[in-house]
């Protein structure tokens, strides 16, 4: 299994696959070009998800939200993760090193997405405050690509 | 007239004032805290244009627009900025010197206000794409002050 | 036990004390300020450690080091972390979180020390690369705490 | 002439050619990889200055110092600009512009440079200083240049 398909497999074992992101990225960027076909949007998600860096951030993110639901980490620490306590930063650190690489289009849908939580991130938002699921950096991380996903189309649309 | 004093005096020639920003916040953090008073918006307002790395980013952006306004760019260069054009991204990195420093929360909230653009920030989007002025810089200027004012707020409000 | 006094604690477990953070600030700074002291640099140090989000990163940063020296991240995960390998990118992008708050001294100062490894930092480094111990997130927040206690009394000074 | 042209163009006219920067990326990445050729070097430099954000960057960095050495800007912020106070930021947060999208490499690179201004930076950084030319935004990008040169060098040989 390459590192690209682990992550693929990781990210639907955790409730995330290529076409709930890729809705949301079809919503969004439909408006800005008419012409926009959903399956451009599998692909700009495809290539997102074939970058060394985001390859290893949704590892790292979706260990650590599984680690915490084990409680592996201190106390305190595991409580700041576990309830997405809002003065938390670092979810949306880890989504940065994904964003930085696709430009401000990115990062300004990364905040819009982040805010706004709609579909899929939503739900991964709202099942992650439940009892057992833990769900604080993957949420992020699947805005990031989402959002990466959208300033890749815009970039490609002008060439 | 001292550098926030200054910088208080070119955002309003440019048709900003304190209150329609906080006025932004106060919206925005509501729902967070049912008891938030309106004064304590204007207070973190007050505050974010008081520290050094706003009031630089403040002036650069408004003196880049007033330069544009007045064709002082190479032309390539004025005609990107004067378009406000989607895939020049410069105006959002200047607003991030200002989002850095007030953290996570700040920097979602400033992606949403750049694209959803409430009251003032779609203001100051709509006439500056108009013939003769320029806002490119100061739209996400203001959305990066009224984002940090929120972060801000939510920091106060734990502590 | 407070977080701050946890944090300090953690530190302090993995080899590093606040007096090998404060000497690296007093070397490069004393240069930029003759009169420096070196208390100035413990206090801004101990400063650096009271903020929310500098101590969230280095709770995490150790919390993740501990867990892959455990072999409790997913194997291929568990391997870069483990070698630090150059390609592997997220050590740095965590200590960004605290460099971020502190403005751009801190963000030069932080590639500066990364590159250079002085005293602790080369220690971490080393150490860490060794068979049963992992460095490959604290190196750099430790790094990024040098290097904010760095900006903080460039800003200080001239105040 | 392309924009790629006009951006090469201008920076030979503010004292920087290819060259200059592609020695310092040699010098610095030779030790992780002996078989590295200078005309790779050159190669990816001159493949750093065809990204759009890059172009975007150079130019205005570029425009800011020449309107400054016009004395174009507000006199407080003229006067910040040109005397590259360590306290004016702004000029390393356009550089990230560039950095941010070449990952952690570049933005460790960056800080290093930006503190020991080897051969051309250090030029730039110098006679930026004299009475009648101002680099204070250029010596940033430059640094930024480079620094990325040598991540897609490191990127590129594991590949």
């Amino acid at each position: 299994m390459t590192l690209k398909e682990l992550t693929i497999h990781k990210l639907n074992k955790r409730g995330v696959d290529i076409n709930s992101m890729a809705t949301i990225v079809f919503k969004l960027q439909k408006k800005y070009n008419p012409k926009l076909l959903y399956k451009d949007c599998i692909y700009v998600i495809e290539k997102v998800l074939e970058k060394r860096e985001v390859i290893q951030a949704v590892l790292l993110a979706i260990n650590i939200d599984e680690l915490t639901e084990q409680d592996m980490f201190d106390t305190q620490l595991n409580n700041l993760i576990k309830e997405d306590n809002s003065l938390f930063g670092l979810d949306e650190i880890l989504a940065l090193s994904i964003v930085n690489i696709y430009g401000s289009i990115a990062f300004t849908n990364f905040g819009y997405l982040d805010k706004v939580k709609p579909n899929i991130i939503g739900k991964l938002d709202k099942t992650g405050k439940q009892k057992k699921q833990c769900h604080t950096f993957l949420d992020d991380i699947v805005s990031a690509i989402i959002a990466s996903g959208c300033s890749k189309l815009a970039h490609n649309q002008k060439n």
